[in-house]
């Protein structure tokens, strides 16, 4: 494995830890315990959650919304995390055209071990973030709002949703890309609210992570994921956000944090792990 | 005309000054003149071009590359510009689910007059944007990279490629969002560097503002740009970036841009203004 491939960073974590469970941070001044600030609630989070999970997943957006303080605070809970031997995929959906991306990456990649992608505008605005070694790419392909059947699911000239032509376009994309676990860098970013579609996309993407957003508040649940595992426990990345960072908003917030974390982690190792 | 609406602060601007013309500011340290900061290269800029254009286009990515303080000069050159009395364009190209959705607004609706958005996700990712009122809401549809082919050219079942459809999508979305001058606040991105398709855009969109990015260093020429204005001289802003603001990076690099700006706003005058 090497230690600068992203999927090969991913493969040995959940070889330790068992569970390829990631908790999203979207820190929410409306959501957050009283008196605590952005930085220190997410640096609580990572200390609640770190036993549990491979990953975190911090939403730029809400650190943005913070202005430039914000954006430290992005950098730091990135490197306290990393300190804590968490992987960390910055949740971004940035594309933009090539010239446009080289800055992006050259704004995440210190950040992150992997970075999700829009990818609407192509290959070519794909190439920036390739390029830096072992940087994990996470590309947007069915995401788990209502509103994805709007574009997503248009049915091509062949009948098949958008979708699904996007999926075979990011595998054979990501070919280059496949790291010692076998498994590409070059992943996809699947809603676990569409667990129907699991199964197409897997086999349309048998060598791409997956990143699976949407267990808890949004409904997902990790039983209907199994689809997603069939190349193996690493192979794809379970995340839940609001229901497990905001599990209360009382004094025992990192309590329980920790403890929904555990839950979560359980439910999926049941599901992703073999025997 | 309402003051609070995009499109009419927009064809107020180009009634005084005469020409739908953009810059965009891409502070990129490799290009700048030696010795001058990002915040400081962008207020230059804008002393430089503010006569001859009624908007700047900064472009979110080469300010995120810079941290922290990247983000402050970002929020610190949005305000300058609004107070030398220029619109400001965040080229972002944001688009999530729609609680993630409403935290990107909130970073950007205080710094803007509009935002670029990536329409993949769908209608109900649009709405927290189009919450906050007036807000320009600019969709990229036809992008001007080689790879925009990829994906947006796809055929759909009836034949027609994929951004036709977005651009019918667009339109019916917008409905509710024109102002006075007859213009939606939701818009649309079509790159310069695809002329042949604006004549088609247009007819799908004719009550749309369109941003047209892609004038000068990727080879867009205002010359060919005539069939987006066939609704008035306000319905399409064009923009130019690296052209204009690295048109000398010597001590002259404020008069050059200048020079360059108002050569461009000359000619998209002769195509843009009637008579």
């Amino acid at each position: 494995m090497s230690a600068d491939h992203f999927a090969d960073r991913l493969a040995d974590a959940v070889e330790r830890k068992g569970a390829p469970f990631c908790v999203g941070l979207d820190p929410d001044p409306a959501l957050m315990p009283a008196g605590v600030g952005v930085a220190e609630f997410c640096r609580g989070i990572v200390d609640a959650i770190a036993e549990q999970t491979v990953a975190v997943k911090p939403q730029s957006a809400f650190f943005e919304a913070q202005g430039s303080t914000g954006w430290a605070a992005l950098a730091e809970v990135c490197e306290y995390a990393r300190s804590a031997g968490l992987l960390v995929v910055v949740d971004a959906k940035r594309g933009d055209v090539p010239s446009t991306d080289r800055a992006y990456a050259a704004a995440f990649a210190p950040l992150a071990d992997a970075l999700t992608v829009n990818p609407y505008l192509g290959f070519d605005s794909l190439e920036p973030f390739f390029a830096h070694e072992g940087l994990g790419v996470l590309a947007i392909l069915k995401t788990s709002n209502p509103g994805s059947a709007d574009i997503q699911d248009l049915p091509l000239a062949d009948g098949r949703p958008l979708w699904q032509h996007i999926a075979g376009l990011l595998d054979r994309w990501g070919e280059d890309l496949v790291g010692a676990s076998g498994l590409s860098r070059l992943g996809a970013v699947v809603g676990a609210t569409h667990p129907g579609v699991l199964e197409t996309v897997r086999s349309l993407m048998p060598r791409a992570v997956f990143l699976l957003p949407g267990v808890g508040a949004q409904g997902g649940k990790p039983e209907d994921l199994a689809a997603a595992f069939a190349p193996g426990p690493a192979s794809a990345l379970v995340s839940a956000s609001r229901s497990v960072i905001y599990a209360s908003s009382g004094a025992d917030w990192q309590e329980a944090a920790a403890a929904e974390a555990a839950r979560l982690a359980d439910e999926l190792r049941a599901v992703a792990v073999p025997g």
